[in-house]
């Protein structure tokens, strides 16, 4: 059973197609204008030290919004939602391995889990397309090429590891423009991190990413990067806890808050 | 008679003693906080063109007032001022040539003569430096380098050429807060026009600016480009007018306004 995802105009909407599972596929494109989070749920155990480490690190671990211990609802990101059903599919993590791909985590909730939405680029990537900005990777239909730095997070407890990056080339002025517009969303990464000289991150090659598609930049542009929300995922799966969820690369929370609404002013 | 500069602390003192003869020197770094302007006056006949130039142009040429034909006082960026005794030095052109450098030009006003006053980029260096970014020329004592580039503005009746830019070189995590700072302030200049590759704007040779100092630029660092306020002068003594007043180089005016207001929230 499937759902047109051209139905999916809000986060209502998407929300509800995939508590009724007829909706479990990737986010991306859906409910335009509607914020997306990623999803970390963790053991309240683990959950100080994570959020130490994300306000750590705002760059990377942009918070929207952390539940009470056993509270699958929302207060700020959404009403009416349970973090348990209302993602298309969610990771299942044991000791840092990968044990299952549900598309409802209900059988596993326990009253100690505590849920962490980060911002995610989607929301800085419509503004600056509604600028006028051409943004390589979704205009070749490709998956953003991300990089392991050699920066190191700040270290919270158990959780540590580098910096992972998100690139994007852009011309000069453009490269201005898109600092400018994504300084304007510092829930979802905010400015870039770095422009210019990918070996000062310790990247060799921009055409080998570590995670998603190499995209081609051009002699007269610069390679500019943000911060990635693949880095906290990158520290949890080596943080290797007994027990953690997260949603489904892609599959992410769609919100009911306009990406507008976590801009500055 | 001189005037002990560490009195100038406000607008009103650096114009009050420039009225009185006993300052006729630079302003940079006098009454910190307060913004300083550039003048060009023009006959009436040739001011409605020129501002036609400086609205097609905002970034080279940020009008922060003009004044009525006639009216050597001001509204907006200062209280009780006359533009023709307070300002430490002038420059008098003549068929664009430059005639005299007077300190007072109350014997040559005339009743047609409209002025402009132009955002200076001594503001949004004060921002640089405030969030604690180093400026290369201000760390040197040396005048900021300028460059005549091969990007002409958009002409307006006599008025043309080429765009005239600064530039201060920043590694590139402060090149992106360098951005986000002077974004905030159009009304100087505003964002950069330009980063990491000179060759873009016709520049072959940073060692050698065509005004001001040069500055080194090291390997791990990118040279950023601003908009810069010698555009105007230059389009001015290229349109060869009959008549016109300017201000001498560095001997700015300085209004009552504070740096912080020119900035958008």
């Amino acid at each position: 059973m499937n759902v047109d995802r051209s139905s999916l105009q809000t986060g209502t909407q998407v929300r509800q197609a995939c508590r009724a599972r007829i909706f479990t596929g990737q986010t991306s494109g859906l409910a335009p204008g509607f914020a997306q989070a990623n999803l970390v749920i963790l053991r309240k155990q683990d959950a100080s030290q994570f959020l130490e480490f994300c306000q750590k690190n705002p760059k990377p671990c942009p918070l929207l919004e952390v539940t009470e211990a056993g509270d699958p609802g929302l207060q700020k990101l959404a009403q009416n939602t349970d973090l348990r059903t209302d993602l298309p599919r969610y990771r299942v993590w044991k000791q840092g391995a990968l044990v299952e791909e549900p598309t409802d985590i209900s059988q596993l909730w326990q009253e100690d889990l505590v849920s962490f939405l980060i911002g995610c680029s989607f929301t800085f990537e419509a503004a600056l397309i509604d600028s006028g900005l051409s943004v390589r990777h979704i205009d070749l239909g490709l998956n953003v090429p991300m990089y392991r730095t050699t920066i190191p997070c700040e270290p919270a407890g158990i959780f540590s590891g580098p910096l992972v990056v998100s690139m994007r080339p852009f011309k000069p002025a453009d490269a201005i423009r898109a600092v400018q517009i994504t300084g304007r969303y510092p829930a979802v990464h905010g400015a870039p991190v770095h422009l210019g000289f990918p070996e000062q991150l310790g990247i060799t090659d921009l055409t080998q990413p570590d995670f998603g598609d190499a995209v081609p930049v051009e002699p007269d542009e610069l390679p500019v990067f943000w911060a990635c929300g693949v880095t906290p995922q990158a520290v949890l799966m080596q943080a290797k806890l007994e027990f953690a969820i997260t949603h489904s690369p892609g599959c992410m929370f769609v919100s009911d808050l306009k990406d507008e609404a976590l801009a500055i002013s």
